[in-house]
């Protein structure tokens, strides 16, 4: 294990799009924008509001463009959208978006049950992207899903996802986010993968993605950042599951990571009061209990008055 | 992160004891000797099977009696009780105990909570306990609880747990464990003093007993892995809660552990499938869903078919 925890890990906090896609509870739009709006105060500078996908494929954020325009944008937070094609991009960019998230798969079998084209396809609709977004000043960072391990093929091969790495960064991308979108890696193949990956890539252009699908999220975001990332995607409560693991939990949850970081004395700029407040009350909002685990127990300086007459 | 996993995980399954203690459907003792039976194929050296406590403390354990009577010994697996007491080591001795595991906390105001009676009390009676398993072949194994933290006091200093740890050895235990009772360990804290620690005991006689109250169960593990522990207890399904944190998830999951393992390359002998399909199980013991992730999400090698048509 590492001896030096000084270097800051940033969370990017993604609720409002990979949290709330597959909820089956309609969030309203004004919702949506308080939450967004609120969590805008917790010292993120990263937190994706929406994606621009076709309405029914995820009518859950069917209203990315009105969240966009009306939430109330603090300075030195980036506001990203998670777009599948040119189409999703203008949409992004006349709504106001920041960043556009692009995403493929790494496994082509998912790149067409998830996209509905190949990877080639994929990687050509970027291009058109790419070429709106020249002389911008849109940021663009590049996802790859299921670069651990994809629920039909398995194992994804580490030099497949260089390959897309390579790709990315020579259509443009200012950044890349490797997505461990089922819960599959483990901190082994984490730490082995996230070094070949920064010898292309510097840390301050890469973010990991992680699932807590099989419980290994928070070890897996340990893993990556001894070997020396920086940048993490997390979901307020664990909000976002696996269509694949009903009941298994699903993005790692913001507040778990924030106080495993404040426990272990790596510095994340979070309000981690704020956050657990924001997340007991996701219940209410969604009608059930959501999977992270800090908002439930407290935090370790929570502390519990002795008991006066020992239970018995 | 160190690169030699070659190293054996030693998986101690406590879910008959630590797991049912606090869970308030009434077991059968049948349940619990058919659990323990099945338990005991699936390749742990050791099995915490009950505890010798007052019934009227632990009603949901009273028959700790007749479990160890009447359970199926496998060779090879050591079947452990938990005693608070000289009256408690008589019982588990009548009952054919192969370990007694004494318990005490770290904390006085957690020992004075949980125990009723002071540290010191706790070490006489131990020193009792020791007295009467002098000359048998009955091995004793000493647990300090809430070595990581205690939700009255906080923060336990290194020292005091080091100090307790030769208590222990002085007294003639056979092996320690440090016990994160409530689940606020963090792997750097663990990575620190496992090491302290196996400078004073060897690997061969020191298990770590993580709960996954606030998810950095495994995070825990695996520090405490590469500080060279090789002893872990761990509860099917994660059963097994924590008064203090309603709605938490308790003991580590012994199917996630061990389904970490095998992803890492780090092997533990145990029987996946099988632990599996007994945690699977347990939802109509109990009555109520597991906190465990892969008996839901099920393995990475558990494929799923490719959708012909693409989700719309």
């Amino acid at each position: 294990m590492i001896t030096d925890f000084s270097q800051r890990l940033i969370v990017q906090e993604v609720s409002p799009r990979d949290g709330l896609q597959i909820e089956p509870t309609w969030v309203e739009t004004a919702d949506k924008i308080a939450l967004i709006n609120q969590l805008s105060l917790a010292g993120f500078s990263r937190i994706e509001a929406g994606s621009f996908v076709s309405p029914k494929a995820i009518p859950a954020l069917r209203d990315g463009d009105e969240v966009f325009r009306s939430i109330a944008r603090q300075p030195g937070v980036t506001y990203v959208a998670l777009i599948p094609n040119l189409r999703g991009a203008q949409r992004a960019i006349e709504a106001g978006a920041d960043e556009l998230n692009l995403v493929m798969s790494a496994s082509q079998t998912h790149n067409l049950a998830n996209m509905r084209m190949r990877c080639e396809q994929s990687l050509a609709a970027f291009a058109d992207v790419a070429a709106l977004a020249s002389g911008t000043s849109l940021s663009l960072n590049g996802s790859i899903a299921t670069t651990f391990g994809c629920p039909f093929e398995g194992r994804i091969d580490e030099d497949r996802v260089l390959q897309i790495v390579d790709a990315y960064l020579a259509l443009g991308m200012h950044g890349v986010t490797l997505a461990d979108t089922t819960g599959m890696a483990n901190p082994r193949q984490v730490f082995a993968l996230v070094q070949r990956v920064l010898s292309r890539v510097p840390a301050s252009a890469l973010t990991l993605h992680f699932h807590n699908t099989r419980g290994l999220g928070l070890s897996n975001v340990l893993a990556a950042y001894e070997a020396g990332a920086r940048r993490f995607d997390a979901s307020l409560g664990g909000l976002g599951g696996c269509p694949f693991a009903p009941g298994a939990s699903g993005n790692i949850c913001t507040e778990d990571l924030v106080n495993l970081c404040d426990e272990m004395g790596i510095e994340t700029g979070i309000d981690l009061p704020l956050l657990l407040r924001l997340s007991r009350g996701l219940p209410a909002l969604l009608g059930h209990e959501m999977p992270g685990q800090v908002a439930k127990a407290g935090r370790n300086c929570d502390l519990h008055p002795a008991p006066e007459n020992p239970p018995g």
